[in-house]
């Protein structure tokens, strides 16, 4: 008999799968969650206890929040990425590393197949194929719910006639939880005039009383929040969305391009992602230099898409990664973050590796290191090409007059 | 006797080189205060007062609200120009509109010198200078506060000796002012740890009830808010920042790279341009390509710091400015912005040039314009080249394993 | 009867498709010849008479040198644009203005269908169905080649089995002639390490005496052959193709990434493009500043490449046309060409708009417009960061001795 | 007595500036040549006597070959870092080294002060002062030639008072020969439309008959010649060199922008330099993904600017190292050239790495990995976007007949 590893979630559409896998194609089903944080302990078990009603021969919890963070968070920390400065690509990236970690464990249980529940509309289906292809390319990939274009009532049917029992409730808003961010779709999404309500959003206001947090950064890493030192990144990350979460802060709307070249609208709710970004971003304002900072923004963006596009795997990104990676080694300090109703802000850094130094002059107050001399001469040079520029073509009377 | 222009504040600074230029270097002053939006009625009129008090031959008033608009703030819109996505360039860009004003106007009255009050320590000189090098080569530049390097309390005795009476104290906060936003700069801001207190801000929060506000665009410019049109944008913004501004939305503090080389960092307030900038940058998403945005980015990044920089005369500007433009034919349309105490929130767009339309096809939803065995293929030569790049280097099992 | 335009080379694959398309298909067939400079009026003529031999209803030679040059070679001069710095895109840039030609055309002739002869492993489909997708939704593409999987063996013999009288003798190279160059291919571009012999190229060497010849620019378009004007651009790089070509320059063999992601190979000839190009270059190395060098460099690769993966209608392009027509204006001038047996060398310009003025100073000898002082000022503000930055870090020890 | 290490070529300059600062300024004089490959063992010991003729206390020659290759050159191969397209940095470069060996050198001795015997004009000046001013910023710098704008009347005459016996007849040409190329210049390169003579070049041509030769690469550094191995890269450069050079290959002008703003014009003959960078160009265009390539030439562009403007302590330089570097792991293979008079071809090359392997498909023969519906989809989903922005826009229309 056949195997096929289902990447099963718990939900409509892989319980669908699971029950097609066997009674129609007459294979043998092997679920994995791939565990991204966005699960608790019980939540898991439920999982696992719905894979085997569902008849499934053996059900396996594959924990990557820690090879998340290391192949995908700790870059995007790096580069402060936001797509289109807006949204901290939570389902993005988390989907990739989910593609890998089934990819990775298919062959290892030796699969013949791989299967994954994703629809024939959305950037998940590019991601999950892509990375398979790339992978285990020997092993063929079933996507029924894309094949056979079903409807929700179709599985729900299916379902019900194979005897599953489950709550077939379509929820109000459908929510992708993971350790770098929460997406929430619904109606509004689906407009481009529409916010989401207040009650869409997982995580509700309860904190009303602004409070300070201190971020630790080491080499571009958070390793501490206040005087508490962390075995993991990925424990300062969950410490601080228990912190920041109730403050409802990081909620955004983002608007972006999907990989098959449409426009999709997506709400989120990232606490602790934008938190650690725009923390991150502050501290290397001030030790790393001009050209450090404008480059990485500019390679940055790019990362950010192509990994939204599923791309991870493309040596390029590696690269990238060591450019990222070496510019980190001054990104080490303190970040003090005030968190309040809704809002953030971040107050000010303390670092060893401050190029605020004022040991050599304080901007706007009387320097040390060069006289008012040096500057006139800097300016004069630094101005010379566009004056030439100028007195050669005799432009500049008719650029100050037209404008 | 030979004429001197003078770039008059009415501050300390400035009201020394009006007594200096005319009593130790016996030259003609003329005294011209540009405008960018920074000053009241009321605030012009006191300093031409006080220029005449102080004894110049002539003070003019140079209005250049519209002409910063539309050889600066435009471009800043277009680009969403944020330096190190935080500062709406307020003072670099006002800084250099005043240079071109007076350089301008010095050549128009036929000005034999050129003076401005900036020290040897900032940003400002070497924007002045530049641009007077460029416009007016031939015009030579005192600079007496940067070239004496006097201290406050040696400029007050001199102006005090020479009969001049003003309000010596000293504000507890330097503040600049100006169409595209005030920047804030006091003791917390010569530190890197400490914050703004909220009494450092001109304007305090006056507003507790949400509101909502509707901005129009026109091929990216600011048209109209709400059912109000307006006859330029430059009153759009202003009027915006009559709704906005008592919502103490827009601050932050900026950490920067100055000209010269060293950290800088100040506090700022700028509601309208925020919100204009965050609300263009939404209908962008809706309206642009991929890569319109890719490019708008990477481009805008460059421009801001460039502008910063005070080389806004390069041709480099000019061609960056023609790319923007060109993008901007599509971005119309109005954009919805809840204004909120201490933030504001883009809510939605609506636009006839929606790339979002569902004509096509919604993202997550059934499509109408492909089918499923399209993304299949497009995938499949999608993930060609690096498939192929691990193939022949056999490059997978080391990469998944190691991370 | 149902109308189909077939893209019409009067080659193997294009006489197959006009018989296919009536015969099996039942489509009244217009045949259309799009002239992007790679034929003579015999070779068209001859074109035509074996459309009407095949039985096509009606041969259309639509001339698209202009468009051609006003749509892509304009800017692929104004970039200087050169794939991976080697290749002019002859026939990527020429295949896009191809399909936009029968696009526009089928849509004139209110066409049911449209076709073309590409096999399934090539570029070239990607870009007929891209356009063709944009321009004309609701005509289908009809590919029989691709879609049949058809040999040559199988051509020929369905072509004999139809009375079709033709030289079916493969040619020992494929020859790909256009205005823009001239690709060849045979079995030494299918591996890595063979270069292509002499014979392979259609232009041998016919002159030995080396030649100078003055290209005369404006705005950055070619205008002028020594003392010659011309009516368009196109001309001059005719003429100076009849120049320059018998002297076998501008041959290489490019290495490529194809759309579809693998690589490809192929040779090409292209003596004026690579002429001009280097010329333009030359001549922007004069009259253009530094960064708007940089821009036009970093713009243009990634315009180079979108064109060459067929991408000519995304707006983003427009953008950047613009942005090149904008750095345009002082680039005229002339430019000296020597051109030598498989060489040629830039040898010197001149120029109104040259910033190599020697009225402000020469390089590397005594200057008039700064001081020495004034070079010491700039350099220490220049390298004001990096030195503060290894100061703070203490970063210099290692560095010096680690490398 | 206080020590001044002087960098000193034996030329003129430094000639004055050694009995310069022992007699006028009263210092104990540490001459020290810094070897960047350009000189003969014979030529060392010249100069290494005319240093003690001139009464220096002690002349060391510091061996920088390896150093350059490793700090410098090694990046310029894996960036393929032309200036301009044009340049391979031949002088910017070894300056850039030279600058750092002597700071280094002079902290090792204790020197009080450094001198060099630049100009006012040029960008060496700038390139020593910086490194100086980062590496050794309490050694004070002296620049006598520069200072007193000696004229080489002046000095010739002062020397000539010294009793100092040399050749001071002016050469027509100045040259400046390394290990990555010779730069020439003379009364032409001071034109902007004059070229050099062929006498200009200190290598002529003495090879008629074409040559062919192979270098081998590893992870990007070229380590052998045809089937020899060498102990180091700078062994294959200079070897290549002894090859190449008597063909009179890699000769060019190239005109750019001086780190002071004015466009300079100078010759240089490299001819092992060129024919590395684009045989090494060659492989990675076989071995490197598109966006690799992309990416590298982006980064390497800035790179080559900055090196050029003498900003090689930069951290942004270090980090965009690891990027070149972690792009070079698969640049290994052989790649085999065709030298002849005056020209160059890369005829081709042979890689385990190579991506154009033909287990996958052969470009433009049938393919094995992918089938024609593949690219249909492909292609489809490729041009969506692009498509749906002028369906939305009603664009298209206007852009086919505008053009």
């Amino acid at each position: 008999m056949k195997k096929v590893l289902l990447a099963f979630s718990g939900g409509l559409d892989t319980s669908y799968c699971a029950i097609y896998l066997s009674q129609e194609l007459g294979l043998e089903v092997y679920a994995a969650l791939v565990d991204t944080g966005g699960f608790s302990a019980e939540e898991i078990q439920e999982i696992e206890r719905r894979a085997y009603a569902l008849g499934v021969k053996q059900f396996t919890h594959l924990d990557e929040k820690e090879s998340y963070y290391k192949s995908c968070i700790k870059y995007m920390i790096f580069g402060n990425v936001l797509k289109n400065n807006t949204y901290p690509l939570s389902v993005s990236a988390e989907r990739v590393t989910q593609a890998l970690s089934i990819a990775n464990f298919a062959k290892s249980i030796g699969a013949d197949f791989v299967a994954h529940g994703s629809t024939g509309a959305g950037n998940d289906q590019v991601r999950f194929d892509m990375v398979f292809q790339a992978i285990i390319p020997d092993v063929e990939i079933i996507t029924p719910i894309r094949d056979m274009k079903l409807s929700r009532e179709e599985e729900i049917e299916y379902l019900r006639n194979h005897g599953v029992e489950m709550d077939f409730t379509k929820a109000q808003y459908s929510i992708n939880k993971g350790i770098w961010g929460t997406s929430v779709g619904g109606k509004e999404t689906l407009t481009s005039h529409l916010p989401l309500p207040e009650s869409a959003y997982p995580t509700q206001l309860s904190k009303q009383e602004a409070e300070r947090v201190t971020i630790v950064f080491k080499n571009g890493e958070p390793v501490g929040l206040n005087d508490e030192v962390f075995e993991s990144p990925v424990q300062v990350i969950q410490r601080l969305q228990e912190i920041a979460g109730p403050f409802a802060i990081g909620r955004d709307i983002h608007v972006g391009d999907t990989i098959i070249g449409i426009k999709g609208r997506v709400g989120f709710e990232a606490a602790a992602p934008m938190v650690i970004i725009k923390a991150h971003h502050t501290l290397e304002k001030h030790t790393l230099t001009k050209w450090q900072l404008y480059w990485k923004d500019q390679l940055a963006t790019w990362y950010g898409n192509w990994l939204h596009e599923g791309q991870l795997l493309d040596p390029t990104m590696r690269d990238i990664e060591a450019f990222l990676e070496s510019t980190q080694q001054t990104v080490t300090g303190k970040v003090h973050v005030l968190l309040a109703p809704y809002r953030f802000q971040v107050e000010g850094i303390e670092s060893e590796h401050d190029l605020m130094s004022d040991k050599f002059g304080s901007y706007g107050e009387m320097n040390r290191a060069w006289t008012a001399d040096d500057v006139k001469g800097f300016t004069k040079i630094f101005g010379n090409q566009t004056k030439l520029y100028h007195n050669v073509n005799n432009t500049l009377a008719a650029w100050s007059t037209e404008k």
